[in-house]
Parts: C-alpha cells; structure tokens; sequence
C-alpha cells in the first residue's frame, strides 16, 4: 500500500487548502478529520489535483504515513490542539513529527516541544500566514523546532511556499516557540502597518478632502514605488469599491469598529515582558480596541474639538507618503528588535535577515520593503536597529521635514495619528542626546529611594531628599 | 498575657514601618521576621512608640494575636509570598485574616484568595501606596477580599491610613484580588503621569530654552493651580536640586535611563486583556523601556532631527501646563476605564468615586485633582469616561488649542513627546464621527475573509473579492 509522505488533520479551510497544496506538488497526503464528512468532501471534491490518502480513524491516519511520520495540526489553537496531540502522540514513534500549523501561543508551542522531546517525538510549532488563499497557493512558512526535524520537513515545507526570486518563502526559524514567535510578531508588525495605512486615508480624506475614489488612485500609484505591498495594493481595491446596495463608497457603507482576534496584543504583552518598546503595535492594538467601544465614542462625540481645515491636496499627499514610509520604518524596526531580543532571551539564535526574506511572499505583509530590510541584515547582523541602516537612515533623513509636518497637522487639525505620532516620537527618543528620564529617576529616588546613576561616574547614588540632601552611595 | 490586635511578619523596612505606624495609633503589634535579629532591632530602636509583642517563631507569633487573627505578610511579591502563606496557614483557624501588604499580581492574590478560602481563612491582597514613609505617617490603603474580613479589617487600616478632610484613604475595594488590582492601576496612572511632567519639562527644558532652576519655578507655580500634586511638588524640588559634587542642576548629572519594576507593564498587560485602550500608560512604560537602551540609543544619535529651534518662553509654559492638564485627564480617564473594566470582569463592584477619594493623600499620585474626579463619579456613577465630565469636559475644551499647538511644536522641533501624543490622539478618537477602522475592516475582510458590520442594516457580511465582489450574508 501506497504510504503518505505527510498527513494533514483538521480539514477546515486552512488544513484543507494546505492538504490540497501539498497533494498538487505531487506529496500523497493522508487527510484525516473528527468527524469523516470533510475528509469525504475534501476528496470529492478535490481528489483529482493529486494522492489523497483518506483516514476515518486516526489509528488509520498514522497508519497511512511513511516513517518518520509527519504530521501535521490544523486545528483551533488552546484546548484542542493539546486534545489533538493527545490523541495522536500515543500513536507515533520515536523520531516522529507533529507539526502545529495553528497560531499557537510560543509559551504553549514551547511547552508542548519540551512534553513531546521527552516522549521522544518532535514538535514543530510553525507559523503559517497567508490567510486561506495563501495556504493554496504558497504561504510564508516559519517553522520551529528541532533542527533535525527540519531536515526531513523542510523541503516538503519550502515546496509548498511561496517562492521569491525563485527562493521559498519558509525557513527554519529556530528551536522550539521560534516560529510561533516570529509568526506573532509578524502580525503585530500587520497591526502596525494597517493602522498606520488607516491614518494616512484619513488624513487624505479629512485633512486634504479627498474622495475614496481619489485616495484609492494616491494608494494605486504609491504601490508602484517604494511603498510597493500587498496591504497597499488591496487598500486601493477596498477604498475603489462602492457598494452596490446604496451606491456609496464601500469604506463609508461599514462599521467603523475594528476587530482583533488576539496576536497583535500578544506582541504587545510579549515586548513589554521581554522590556522592548513596540509603541507602534501597541497603539494599532489600542487603535482597534477604542474604535470598538461604542457607548464610549457615542458619549464622548460631543466634545469640542477644531474645525478640520483643508490642506492643500497633492503635495500633501506627497507628504503624507513620506510620514507612511518612515513610520512604516519604525514599525518593522521596532518588530524586528522584538524578534533579536526573543532570539536571545530564549536562545533561539533566529536569522533576522532570513525571516524579513521569507516575509516577501506568500504573507499579508509581503512587500519590496522585505528586500530591503534583508539587505540591512546582510550588511550588518548585528544591527541594534534597522533605523541606523544606511538605506533606511537616509529615507527617514529625507522624509523628516514631511513627516513632522503631517504629525503636527494632525495634531492641528484633530485628526487621530497615533500610531504616525508614536513613531516619530520613538526617532526622536533614539536619536535625543539626552532624555527626560533623568528626571524620572530623580522623582524615583525622591518619593520610593529607588536610586540613580550618575553620568559622570560609576555606581549607584541616593539623595538624601527628607534630610540635607547629600548624596550617599547605595 | 496581653494579645496583640494585629500582626506583621516581614520586617524589612515597609514591613517595619507598617507596624510601627499600627503602634503609634495605640494597636498592640505582634512583630515577627525570619532571622529574629530584625525584631529585636525594631523592639530596641522604636519600642517606645507602642506596644510591640516580638515573636521568635510563627507558633509564637499566631499565639500571640487576638481572635480572629489579623496577621499581615510583608515579603517580596512572588515565592516568598506563597512560602510565607503555606508556613502560617497551617497554623491558623477558621475565620483568621491573612493579609498581603506587597506588591502581587491581582492573578495571584485570586489565586490565594481562593486557596485560602477553602481552608476557611480570609486571604485579604491590600495594595498600599505611599512608599516607606507612607507606610509609617499613613499610606493610602487599597483592600481587596471579602467583606467580613473588612469589617474585623477595616477599622484598624483606616486608623493608619492617611486622612483628607478627616476622612481616611482606605476603603474595602472588592472581592479577592479587587484591592491588588486597584493598586496596580494607580501604579500605571503614576507612570503616565510622570511621562506626562517629564515630557513637559522636556519641551520647557528644550523648546523653551529654560534652565532647570527655572522650570522648578514653572513648576511650583502650577502647584498652587489645578496641577497641585505631589508628583507636582517634588518635581519643582529635583528640578531645584544642585548637584554638590559639580554645582550642576542635579537633573543633568543622573543618568537618563528610567528604571521599572513591574506594575507599568502589568497595567498595559491587564489592559490588553481587558480590551481598554491604555496608550498614555503603554507609552510611559515605552519611553522607560527606550531610555534604558543604551546601545540602541547610541547607535542612533547621529541620525537626523531638526535644529531644536526655540520657541516664546512664557506663553509656550502656560500652552505646556494646558497640554499636561488635558494629557493628564486623558490618563486618568484611561486608568479608570481599566478599573471599571476589572470590575465588570471580575464582578468586584467597584466603586470608582471611592477609589479616587482614598488616593488623594498618602499615594504617590495624591493631588487636588483627584478630588473632582470624585465629584465626577458623585454625579454620575456610570459615567462612561471622566471626559465627559461636565468639569472635565470643559477643561479639555479650554486646553485643546494649545494642548495641539504643543504636540504639534514637539514634532516640528524634536522633542519627543509620546505620552502628550497619545493622549490627544485618543482624545481626537473618542469624539470622531467616523474612524479609519472601517479601512481596517474592509482589509480584514478583503485578505482573511473577517467580515464586517454595516453602517445601515444589522447582520455581518463580506465582500467576495476574489470574485465579482458582490456582498454576501456572513
């Protein structure tokens, strides 16, 4: 009988398109879900685009693979992916793999490698985006886990991604939670990057008085530039779309209450344990959360505010594309830090120049602005920010005048820039010579004896505040 | 033999202070430490302030307190604490209250709570503010736990507590980890507000072009307006300080690298849980994060920024001390949001006017202003955000022309300015008509197939994108 060379169980949308992609590059593939209605369908209705190897049991399913077993979870994550591992783990043997395309929580990814190790099996947490389609078509693939169980995943993994240049888009990231971490950071980064887009249609529409219509053409030619992404490319598309049941824009036909179903605020609580400052994740996470509460705007909607005067529109525009730009920055260098200090409080040892290279296809984020990004780690691997590349330093250089222009204006004018506000302001912390948390530190020491350094020599100081105010060493 | 009214194990200094406050107020005070040489040095130095009844060993110690025991723990959050917890219990009957006078995570303090109560103890988690001088001339006392443990509890805590108008800032805050909790917000409510002042001294400092003496005089002319505080207060005494060793300003001899200690962090974490937007206190935590950097930091100074061009003195302090005030009302709001947000979660009950009152003395963050927050919450308990308060509201209106001429001067000139940023972004949020979270939406939909609400009709729909774009029911 004929063996699988891996099996897919959870045959919903995503486990199903991954079976189906894996099946159309030649893979036999064992399909396998709870209830067989779907592993039927599945082979119904797609059975010609390759081998399906159908299971009803999973006894069957782990019977059907080829040694070492390859298996992998497409099922919701928490509860039912360890109710899934239970069932199957039992089944395998040593030297087997089970993959967890979900979207894992690292902490969890990191727990079930090191169960599963000590059982003798491999855990391989993988980060997959690329939505539905994605999972069809050629996804980014970040997997975790051991190096070895990479060597006899990898390929079939890198086969079934999308390709760049030739290049696939999956790489091993690291040991254990590696892939689920940097799959959660590249979503925080989507946060960053969707609000920042959302605040600069807004600036076009409220501050320089453009039409959907016409900021969908503003969108259509900056994705010919440097701004060159998927996001971009289908925010034109949603800005073009009217709505056929009223004839008005599309944008202005939907409710203005963003949802998040929980990665962004994972990087967000993530970076604050780890003491890295993602101000621009954060505020897309809050950005999203203050749109949703309701009975709060509704109460707060009179509130005075000033009259939004008009800019003027083009050059606006132009100034606005810059401000996009350089926030954007800040945003995958604010992500890509979180990624270097994980790597190290973790001991992952993550290739940050690979993750940006296997970002460029198959993900949300997808974007010429990858390459670069890559050619930043490849020059220097030991950058502490991407801002101090060369590339990047000399954009946000040249953006500067236009960026502060378009904060300030917003400011001005009462249109809510936070997540442009709170990148400008991470630049100029970078780069302020010195910064107002000296006085911080000495309000520390005042009210709580915290102590404080001092800039001009080594040790730990106290101030005697309640008494002479001498300064003793602590 | 006399029995003591209450007990405190943990005699380090908080610990120390604690108990000697308890005897000063004519309480008998059972005192007890690991290593007895702490309690002999507490009865020696400070004997004469009370009665104190020193306890060799926990049998000695819970011997020694009258029925129902009130034993107060004062050991480090974390191990400790459970060890201290799992040494006393045993020794306890029912109806006996344990109390945490440190710093838990409200998760734990539920967590003992609900062991506790099992075993028929009351576990009461009692934030206390004030740092160690507080703890002795009167803290601010934020009890959690049942309501029996607050009547036997209460009484004595108060006596302790700091007084405002004769009235004591200690109340019972709610069930299990209600009080913890509330402590953990006021800590990220201390940290925006100390942003906020920083950032404001900052743009004096840099975009005013005042030295340090002189912003101390800024300062302590806003402490006799609606900025009285005692965050207030000792910033115009740092700011005053000359630093002995050099005769430089005290402020420009620290080094600028802000240190934390946890709660900033816990407040966004909870935040994010609880889905409330807390940015002003993310961004505080943020800035903390970046000053301490110092690679980063040092990699980045050479990067570009405008000539930090000054701007007119006097008029620019009073724009700066409207900004602060506004930023400040936004924190506050945000702060209070998340208890409210805690207690519908947890169904603590909490009273929000009651917890603006017991912070106006003996906290970190006490100020006049508290007081009308109070008022607020007097006049409409289920008021959805203090800005829209009728005082509230009207300052933030009076405030905003030159709250967004500073936000938008320290962008232009690159003072940073994140937490003065974020506040007015939230606020420019709350009272739009319409936000870009509709873009959003619309992205969600067009990439991942999230549907979307209408503005028009109930129901949830998307937008076939990939095909002929037609909506359909979701």
């Amino acid at each position: 009988m004929e063996k699988a060379r891996i099996g897919v169980t959870g045959l919903a949308v995503m486990g199903r398109n991954l079976a189906r992609n894996l099946a159309r590059h030649g893979h036999p593939v064992a399909v396998h879900n709870r209830t067989s209605a779907r592993t039927k369908a599945l082979v119904e209705q797609f059975g010609d685009e390759g081998t399906f190897l159908p299971a009803d049991t999973p006894e069957e399913f782990v019977a059907s693979l080829e040694r070492p077993r390859r298996l992998v979870v497409m099922v919701k994550a928490g509860a039912p992916t360890d109710a899934v591992i239970e069932e199957f783990a039992p089944l395998l043997e040593p030297g087997d793999m089970i993959v967890d395309g979900g979207n894992a929580h690292f902490a969890d990814t990191r727990r079930r490698e090191a169960a599963l190790r000590e059982r003798g099996l491999h855990f391989v947490g993988a980060g997959i985006s690329g939505g539905e389609e994605g999972a069809l078509h050629g996804p980014s693939i970040m997997p975790g886990g051991s190096a070895e169980s990479y060597e006899a995943l990898g390929p079939l993994l890198e086969d079934i991604s999308a390709k760049v240049d030739g290049d696939p888009c999956c790489a091993h990231v690291g040991p254990d939670g590696a892939g689920h971490f940097v799959k959660m950071v590249h979503n925080g980064i989507e946060y960053s990057d969707m609000q920042l887009i959302a605040e600069s249609y807004d600036l076009l529409r409220h501050a320089a008085g453009l039409a959907p219509a016409e900021i969908a053409e503003v969108f259509r030619t900056w994705n010919t530039g440097r701004l060159e992404s998927y996001l971009i490319e289908i925010t034109a598309e949603v800005l073009a779309h009217t709505d056929a049941a009223t004839g008005k824009p599309f944008v202005d036909v939907v409710l203005d209450q963003a949802e998040q179903k929980g990665t962004g605020r994972w990087t967000v609580q993530t970076a604050l344990d780890l003491g890295v400052p993602v101000g621009g994740i954060a505020e897309a996470v809050f950005a999203r959360s203050v749109s949703g509460h309701a009975v709060l705007r509704e109460a707060s909607r009179h509130l005075p505010g000033p009259t939004r005067a008009k800019v003027a529109g083009s050059s606006f525009a132009d100034a606005v594309e810059k401000a996009l730009y350089a926030s954007k920055i800040v945003a995958y260098a604010q992500g890509f830090h979180e990624i270097q200090a994980g790597s190290a409080e973790y001991g992952w040892n993550i290739d940050a120049g690979s993750m940006a290279a296997i970002w460029r296809g198959g993900c949300i984020i997808r974007a010429g602005f990858l390459d670069r990004i890559r050619a930043a780690y490849a020059a220097d691997p030991h950058t502490p920010t991407l801002l101090t590349d060369a590339h990047f330093a000399e954009a946000v250089g040249d953006a500067q005048d236009a960026w502060r222009e378009v904060v300030a204006t917003a400011a001005r004018i009462g249109v809510p820039a936070p997540g442009l506000s709170t990148a400008l302001a991470y630049y100029d912390s970078l780069r302020a010579d010195r910064l107002p948390a000296a006085l911080t530190q000495g309000q520390r020491d005042y009210f709580g004896a915290h102590t404080y350094r001092r800039t001009d020599r080594e040790g730990t100081f106290h101030t005697l505040w309640g008494g002479d105010r001498t300064e003793v060493d602590a």
